[in-house]
């Protein structure tokens, strides 16, 4: 059963991501990711995308050429969950790579 | 060369094109696709994004879950060239099947 972090978890667990800050006005996180090109920056979202239906819990993104905005939530909690928490580190790992 | 479509151009453009509206302040079209779930939404994502690479003209979208909105237009112009008339059929095409 997925539950909304508290404060202190929301804490700790931001500190322990990379790229990842929160939205204003959200309980949501979001980052953005660059690459050298659409190519590139689509194939960082295949891998994300498979990452992503792997958990069942997927991203909210948006892409222009070599850009990938990301931010997530978890919709039942009406915030953010360990969920979120797990696949962010995961595209940390992705884009890392 | 790529050249901004003309106002009768862009009128018989959308005319031919089936999901497609222009965007409120924009020199642009937009059109959002639904799907059963993630999978099927990526799913179509992937093959418009080969058909966009192959075009070497690139979308904005956004997606979320099932859903996928879509942005064209020609950056080098200032606004919709051939090209975004062209990929917009195309997506029309793939979303189609």
């Amino acid at each position: 059963m997925v539950e909304k972090l508290t404060p202190e978890e929301r804490a700790a667990g931001l500190e322990s991501l990379e790229n990842w800050q929160l939205v204003n006005g959200r309980d949501a996180i979001t980052a953005t990711f660059k690459f050298g090109d659409f190519l590139e920056a689509f194939g960082f979202m295949t891998q994300v995308a498979l990452a992503a239906e792997k958990m069942n819990h997927h991203p909210e993104w948006f892409n222009v050429y070599n850009t990938v905005e990301i931010t997530l939530a978890t919709h039942d909690v009406g915030g953010l969950s360990a969920l979120d928490l797990k696949l962010a580190k995961k595209i940390d790992q992705i884009a890392g790579k």
